[in-house]
């Protein structure tokens, strides 16, 4: 399948809002965890029927609405009811190979990012779409999967005194994509180190596979790439957007966000840079060792096809062979072979092949 | 014949305005088809006369007419008379070699895309162009040749409850563009499997068609990019239109639209990257195997030719060589010979050639 | 002389305006010819004297005056005289090397462009300057040489009915640009085709020429590409250009002209693409060959330097070497010869050298 | 540890604001020294209490706070909240791997820059956080360790005709941005230099560690650009704050001063493409030797291998060999052997081999 | 000493405006030349002692005072006390490393630019800091050295009847900085014809200095470009200024001025590229020079070596070795080398090596 573009074949000619999952369809059923807040209160429950989340968007506390799973389309459907989602929104929830995005809806903002994963076994990128619908006093996420990088964020909210505790959803979201670009961080970070460890390889020149490594890392940095430079683009967006949702003081939070996505972009640009500079030493490391081998080749072949040219000679059987028979031929015939090696050997010296 | 522009030939030099077809000649027949609808009504008509789809234009439905094949220049004037089209129009959509592009006409609005078609037996990719004219309460499109992508938008034409019947001629504009678009996005997804395979078959680096396709894959990219990188331009022109035909409620929907063509653009240039690196790769894999080649060679040719020398001493016919005549001459020989190639191959072993 | 920057050797340190033809000295004289006509009459003249041609300027007629030929200055002065054109102007007519340009004058618009030629026999472009000076009721055009791409134009000035006898000398310039433009894409169509053909030549392999014609076709497009990008900005402005000379109704046109330099420019670039892809392959083509050459003579090498040796083993003429004097010796020979040569075939066979 | 992104592991998942010193743990104490001036008054004092810096706030003079050392947590703290800093202004003190900036928070500016030094024995560059704070009356800089390049500026603060001690805060800030920025202009001079070096050893061609050295500079040359390039915006964004902190009269510092950044990030592009450039020549240097190497090797081979092979048909032992037992075969053999040798070295002279 | 880039070691940590000359030191003393002239009278004097000058400045006349030598700081000091300049322009007029610029500072202008030397000898470009200060009746402008370009501005200005007399400093500032244009078109042009020339030497492919001299000229125009393009911005800029220093007339000659600039520009980015072309067909010259090489080698090298080794088998002195003594034998060993040499020959002749 190809991994740099998702196949969307079930999405083909359908109407737009259509509604069909795009993504690994999952056997465990949907999850829906509601986290309800303010200042004072906090209510925490896992919902077994989606509605019972419909009476937490009535009242003023921040309410976040987690989904873990999209395949279940009725699931999600109810979810975009209770919370009036355009049918294009909803599309692109379950169409999980969009691009990372920021859309204003005025009523809500809908942002599309992808969390990544390095999967530390096969060195590769696997990455999962997060939705998110932040509204005047809800928030709610969708992920394709259980298992997200939240949980530090959970228990600030736990913490009564927290700055989340006191802030509107704005600061909630502000503090989900903070915790996603951190995880961005973290990430290349550790791609990097590997990369930079190639560099000694590569100059050793002995393992073959360094190459191989190369290419692979070159793949998953484009990979990563095509998941970050986008989300760049669009928390750029979501820092100009002038939308009533955003209060005066989750402004520098979004900047300190987009510092940290600018650091994300061009720490990628380095790591290719990086390895396209790696992949031409290689090939100078090849090249000079292409030039050791013909050096070796050369120089005994050289020396030695005259020298068995010489000894072929005297080893012809003609009758009327006169220097066969004098008495220091053989021994003139080694000095002669000898002054030839060694005047080649100088040759090569002064050309510096020794 | 040059296969990235359109031979014109024939127009060079006419005045503008001249109405040339430039592209292949078909003897079938020009094919008028009319669909006729809004919310309650539907009609759909074969049309032998282009003039009896005349009187579909003062209705106030939305009146959807196709034409198949531009071959027969008078048929075509008659759709430019009946919706008193520009001469620039007319003559823009007779000469199929037209970039991609929107243009406002204030009565109308003018928009040239390429529908693309990959034959899989060639792997090769193939467009026609799609001219669409977008008036009022009607919208003509114009084909190279039969046989579109449009046959499911027919059907939710059909279905009476579709969002498509209670909507307007923009939204059917919107609706062929993004069923071309999906289209694209769903050719990429073809070919660009077919280029993330290709890597395994270059690391094993014993196909020596791996190049040519790489080759043909690159050249059929940047076929598709010739197509793709100003319908993009083009679609994000027509968002911008200030345009009276293009009602409120259909602006998130060019906005969806833009998503689905920026990443297909965007894929297209992963891929071209990705081949790119992939010729690099394969350039280096050569040259891994010309050093392994050469490294069997030195290996050979170091070992045999010296002891080949020696055994050609011993095989002169001086007749004063008092080696010849000892009579441990022979293992002693022997000796040096294994002592010899001992030592060598201990050299490349040393090399790390072996 | 360099050919990618004309020779000003002459100008250097010239005051500003000063008037010195740049360019290949011709010894034909300058041809002056007038066509002045509106929709019901139609004078051609060929002029003797450059001053007959000022009474035409004040009538009511378009006046296109056309000069072939700019190495007798004082002519071109007189024509600077009648209509009254800045020095920078004059030194730009005959200053042949500029870049081509679009200068608003009030009075009179100023424009630059190169009409190219294709040499078939030599493959290489030659361009000339075409200045044009577009006033309210005259236009200028100053050509190096007799033959021109109008032709064309003036037949359909000569019929009545045609679209330019009713129009302006707006709509007379742009079909001059127009003509020029459609034969840069001629042009371009010409050479592209060559160079598509070039894919299959590198692909055999075999014609060592192929590179050269790489090169040249590389160095021919960049010299077009010098002509016609910057006459890309030249028209952009030009359709940019808020003058009174231009009516309403020739906008359209010029946004036609807009996307036929748009392609030519696009499909320059394509094949500059092209090419750099094919230097790519041709490079693969020869590590491939190279790979290929170094497999044969390894293989020999590999297989009979050792037999060789072997023989030279049995060719020595040691007294006492018992091998010699058995008597199955020479078949167990031949049966370890074999056997060598089979295990090596075996080898190279396992590597898929063979 | 990737060395072109600061690990981040502590921070990951922490709130924002929350104050975690990434970089190198230090055992010396913080240094806070205090230099607090106007045009008459001079005083210069270490600070043991941090809190004794806090009475300087509200006088009119101009206060340099410099705090060398951040890993004592609590003592930047108190700093903090002495001058009323931003949560994430902290944040980013602390976390020294920022990207430079400059941001405008009304009633204080914060620039963040890299102090960079280039050590001679590794040929490494390394770089420090360098923290600025700007407000009406005070400046506070923060650096990682103690030993800056700030000491010329201190000696024109004692100087009490200087212009500094006639200007307030925006002018002592520019004049330490000024000494940073002119110290990356040196050590790119430097580095720079051993760059334009290289060049004559490439042509050489006989060091083979050139290039490592071509890599390692390409490597530090990005490792300098990373910090450098995102200075040149932080000073440009700088120069057009609309900011009451500066004085017209600075304004003309600033320009210099993006004169001076600009210079270093166009030397720096220099380099960085002269290095490609070395690249490549090396490149093609190495494959001149191989050519030079490879006729070395034919012109022997093909000298010898075909003479050797006569002398070993009249080596032959078989019975009936006429050619052995004629008197002059002997000399008819040599005369063979030099025409044929005669004949293949003008063969290879023609080939301009030799 | 780094080229690139001027060693500013004396100016580090100094304060702004701190006058140190960055240059070689020179021992010839520095001169002092006033033109001053209107449309009636001129006046040129070699001035002994600067402020000798000081007079000219009260009048309306034009004055233009040209300084060559700037080691003399006091001198320098005194022209900008006369004239009133800021300390940073002192300091750039005497930092000769400046990138070249333009500065409003309302009561003059301060320009920088490069005058370029070519010296035919080394075939390197050497430049020189021309600063001018355009002020409203007078126009000073620095030289590093004496020598210029401007004679044929001060003929033009000893012309009563020139433009220039009957114009203001604007203009003469406008005839200096288009007489370092047309310096740079002319020298590019030079560089340009020897770039050509190169071509041909490339596809001959004996030359072998020819790589060291695209490499060379390589450099060359890159130094060019660190110049040139700078000054396109300048000049874009200097055009853009809303000055009370231009008057309305002289901005048609800025624009062609702007024109000429763009030239330059565009033939040093054409050189560039045409460069690294030309190493492109070098490396392939070279490849295909390497393949002819093997191809020898293996054609010798197959064909002879197994030869040889049937050679070597009858050249064993086996005791019982029957095809020794049969009567044929010699015959039919000739006839099978025959055979093996005719079958390899047909097989190299197929694929093409032959
Ligand atoms: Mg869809
Ligand atoms: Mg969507
Ligand atoms: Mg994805
Ligand atoms: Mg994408
Ligand atoms: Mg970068
Ligand atoms: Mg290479
Ligand atoms: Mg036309
Ligand atoms: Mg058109
Ligand atoms: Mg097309
Ligand atoms: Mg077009
Ligand atoms: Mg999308
Ligand atoms: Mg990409
Ligand atoms: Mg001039
Ligand atoms: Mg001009
Ligand atoms: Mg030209
Ligand atoms: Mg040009
Ligand atoms: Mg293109
Ligand atoms: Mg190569
Ligand atoms: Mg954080
Ligand atoms: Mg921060
Ligand atoms: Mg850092
Ligand atoms: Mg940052
Ligand atoms: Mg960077
Ligand atoms: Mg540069
Ligand atoms: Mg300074
Ligand atoms: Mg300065
Ligand atoms: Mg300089
Ligand atoms: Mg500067
Ligand atoms: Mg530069
Ligand atoms: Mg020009
Ligand atoms: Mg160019």
């Amino acid at each position: 399948m190809a991994r740099f573009l998702k196949n969307r074949e079930e999405s083909k000619g359908q109407s737009p809002g259509a509604l069909i999952f795009i993504g690994e369809k999952k056997t465990t059923s949907v999850q829906a965890r509601v986290i309800d807040y303010d200042s004072t209160i906090l209510t925490e429950q896992e919902l077994s029927h989606i509605k019972d989340g419909s009476h937490f968007k009535q009242t003023n506390t921040v309410t976040w609405l987690n989904i873990n799973g999209l395949h279940d389309i009725e699931k999600i459907k109810e979810v975009g009811q209770i919370f009036d989602l355009h049918p294009l929104v909803m599309e692109d929830i379950l169409n999980t190979g969009q691009r990372p995005k920021v859309e204003d809806f005025n009523a809500y903002i809908f942002i599309v990012l992808k969390m990544i994963r390095f999967d530390t076994e096969t060195e590769m990128i696997f990455n999962e779409q997060l939705s998110i619908v932040l509204g005047d006093n809800f928030l709610v996420t969708f992920q394709e999967q259980p298992g997200d990088v939240f949980e530090p964020v959970r228990k600030r909210i736990r913490r009564q005194k927290s700055r989340i505790r006191g802030s509107g959803t704005d600061y909630l979201a502000y503090s989900l994509l903070d915790t996603v670009v951190d995880n961005y961080i973290h990430i290349i970070e550790v791609i990097g180190e590997k990369i930079e460890d190639l560099e000694e390889m590569i100059l050793e020149g002995n393992d073959t596979t360094v190459m191989e490594k190369i290419n692979a890392f070159k793949r998953e940095i484009n990979y990563l790439r095509k998941s970050i430079r986008p989300a760049r683009e669009a928390i750029l967006h979501l820092s100009r957007l002038d939308s009533d949702l955003f209060q005066e003081s989750t402004i520098p939070f979004l900047k300190d966000l987009q510092d940290l996505i600018n650091q994300a972009t061009e720490a990628i640009d380095t790591y290719r840079d990086l390895l396209t500079d790696q992949l031409n030493i290689y090939n100078s490391v090849m090249a000079n060792k292409m030039n050791d081998i013909m050096k070796v080749l050369t120089i005994f072949a050289a020396i030695f096809i005259p020298l068995t040219f010489i000894a072929g000679i005297y080893g012809t059987n003609f009758e009327y062979l006169p220097e066969l028979h004098y008495k220091y031929s053989y021994a003139v015939f080694w000095t002669a072979l000898i002054v030839i090696a060694g005047a080649l050997l100088v040759f090569f010296k002064r050309k510096r092949w020794l």
